[in-house]
């Protein structure tokens, strides 16, 4: 959590208590955003944002450049919402609408600031350009509405409660709109600058929110959601589901007067939900099954290396993903065609024609074959049918079959384990490669839980 | 930007009157938004759609897994737009609130499909998997709403114009609401199958639209857009720069009464935008570099091979993920370590040492071990520092080497070039891994370009 910044000035407008469950409202402002040329990542991140300060947040909104559809906006979230966040057209060109339409709204004038003027007039110069006339029209503010600084860019914001329009107009007691350009650096700088503390001295951010994202990989979204169903329940922390792309993600957020607070009361819930959950649990926040994995092998001093077919690169490429992999992660070989099987894995000519390429004795000798050519630890090997040719009833496109070669207990044969894995054949080729790579890290991280459990002192319960 | 009041230009074809002003509505729903834990890709992907069919689309929201507050989105929009598409809330989680609201917003019973529920069987055996009683949910529909089937996933969407659900309810004449999961995969595959048939049937996108992406490589967006300012300003078809990872696209879109008319309004514009470019331009809509590659490898029936440090595996995926790959792409080496250079591509050891890892000579080395190795008419190999960590002042994050081997002239000895690429170091390594990938592809295809050049009759100018 940052620290509560310097007081802002009392000349702002002051807010009263938050009002639970009317809360802030993100109008995100331009034509782009209808056109689908950009993502919206200014109101991704800025309900990150008033998430971590508390701020309960309902509901976001995308209107383009059109000034009766933006007023029409803007009216309704007055009678909505106590907090209403805005982002783009604060710029100089004539499609930059947002201040003259908030004014409009509400019924006031608009006013030019000096001081504003003279700040655009000064930044120009330093990039030894001249203002254009349509320039000046982002030193207008409504009347009554503070200034909401912009330390880098031409486009300031404003911080304003206005008044109802008219007598009758239902407007929320206390609504503030606060604007920011959409130029994400300065919108963000903005917000920390000024935002920020003016949220905690008006009192609505109120608390903390902390959260933690545990990450799970071999269970159905649904079976995890009924083991569970209980803790789904929960109010504080609250604990919700999320399924990707062959993983399940549940997600605990708490709310509390301080971080620490907000803390105790996760640690408990997420302790039940590992403890629930067994070894389907693989991580949580920023880990991945290749992270995860690449640090246990650190951990235990060894290496790995890997031999693909159907995934052509991916397996490696996840691992290489990893910040610092290179201590543990050797590299090894792609072996797409067959003939490369045989050559550089030593896979056995008959093994491919008895069993085909794709087959549970291949697997084994591509992991063992990869294990010899570059001496690693452990080595995963993955073969399978990645579509969308290439199936056959017998073994149907999403069939992959993957294997483990590492030390043996006494360690002087060579052991491996191996596994089949159905992506289901509706699934698509780009599914299959990538949920069948992370299968394969999945394989040898139960398999490193299996050996821990075996060797642990406490004679954990084996969990193959 | 020009300043676009809506999103269809108004100098198109005007659709007729009840569209004018109503439209679309996006409406997505997730606390994850609202968390913001995610980036709203869906709404980016799914504006895009909209705005390429030409459904006129004026507004976005965003709302949480919360019943109460998603029926009052409902209702609304209701009484706002004529189509209405919702992602998200579709799964069989207590959280997925979405058809259940649906139906209670607009005051209908909920009727199970049988078909739905014997098609979410036979998906989830197929992985091996029992559906759990949580399931069965996802294979109720409102009374009265068509089934938008899944072809990949379990939870199907619905196409439903529901009645006023009470007297003197404002709701729009033809409101119609599509629902789709949240999962990106499944609401695109389900949006071409079954959602753009559907609009066009039902008249909602108006006219026809062809339209065509124009793909580039080795070129920034701002001088792509200088060059080519004056189509930019075309009016139909509009000429729109996106920038993505590494590649810069231009979408063109053309609108007329039929598709040939269409087409015939993009032909001249693409064949000015191709002329100008020159190799720039390597492919277009569906095209990757790898594609476009691997076609014009199986063309001249010769085959590839991959030598990879810094991408660890990404080079080699992104040519296993075109379906087909294989009859062109044989596999290679992943030498992350330098043990593995030297071992199984043969990088003399004293090559490392003077000139490191990271060099050109490093490169040319692994490109011709691995041509050795597996025989490929063509090899890449490319090697880095990718970052965060082991960077110098005269290598600095980022640093590429990249080499092509492949036949000599005469067809007697290896040929071998090479080329630095530098990502810049504050890209951070995701981005030089995949862009390095892009680069390393392109420079086998502009040698390819360059052999052809060289080749043909008519003596096209090289192309280096």
């Amino acid at each position: 959590m940052p620290p509560l910044a310097d007081p802002v000035p009392e000349s702002w407008p002051q807010a009263p208590a938050p009002l639970i469950g009317v809360g802030a409202e993100i109008l995100c402002i331009g034509t782009e955003l209808l056109l689908g040329t950009i993502t919206n990542g200014n109101a991704r991140w800025l309900a990150e944002e008033l998430a971590s300060l508390g701020v309960p947040h309902f509901r976001q909104g995308v209107v383009g450049d059109n000034r009766e559809r933006l007023i029409g906006q803007l009216r309704e979230a007055a009678g909505r919402c106590q907090l209403l966040i805005t982002t783009g057209g604060l710029g100089p060109t004539p499609d930059d609408l947002t201040t003259e339409a908030i004014a409009s709204a509400f019924g006031a004038p608009l006013v030019e600031h000096a001081e504003v003027w003279a700040d655009i007039q000064a930044k120009m110069a330093a990039r030894g350009r001249v203002p254009s006339p349509s320039n000046r029209k982002q030193a207008l503010l409504p009347q009554g509405a503070m200034l909401l600084p912009n330390p880098t860019g031409t486009a300031p914001g404003m911080i304003w409660s206005p008044a109802p329009p008219e007598p009758g107009f239902p407007i929320c007691p206390g609504f503030t709109v606060l604007t920011f350009p959409g130029v994400p650096s300065e919108l963000r700088a903005m917000w920390a600058a000024t935002a920020v503390p003016w949220l905690r001295q008006a009192g609505l951010a109120q608390g903390v929110f902390a959260s933690r994202m545990l990450r799970f990989w071999g269970v159905a979204e649904s079976s995890l959601a009924e083991s569970v169903a209980d803790l789904l329940a929960l109010e504080n922390p609250t604990v919700a589901p999320y399924a990707g792309a062959g993983e399940v993600k549940l997600r605990l957020t708490a709310r509390a007067a301080t971080p620490a607070a907000a803390q105790a009361l996760l640690l408990p819930v997420e302790a039940e939900l590992r403890q629930r959950t067994g070894s389907h649990c693989y991580g949580a926040d920023g880990d991945s099954l290749a992270s995860v994995l690449i640090d246990r092998l650190r951990q235990r001093g060894e290496t790995l290396a890997v031999a693909e077919s159907c995934t052509g690169g991916g397996l490696g490429a996840a691992l290489a993903a990893v910040p610092g992999a290179s201590d543990v992660f050797l590299g090894g070989v792609i072996a797409y065609a067959n003939a490369v099987k045989q050559q550089l894995l030593a896979v056995p000519a008959d093994l491919l024609e008895s069993h085909g390429a794709v087959s549970d004795p291949v697997a084994r000798a591509m992991a063992v074959g990869v294990q010899h050519l570059t001496g690693a630890t452990w080595t995963i090997a993955v073969t399978g049918i990645a579509g969308p040719a290439g199936g056959s009833a017998e073994k149907p496109v999403g069939t992959v079959f993957m294997a483990v070669a590492g030390p043996a207990a006494p360690a002087t044969a060579l052991e491996c384990q191996s596994g089949l894995w159905q992506a289901g054949a509706t699934r698509g080729r780009a599914w299959v490669q990538a949920v069948g790579a992370g299968e394969a890290l999945n394989c040898l991280r139960l398999r490193l839980d299996a050996l821990a459990a075996v060797s642990s002192p406490n004679g954990q319960q084996l969990q193959f």
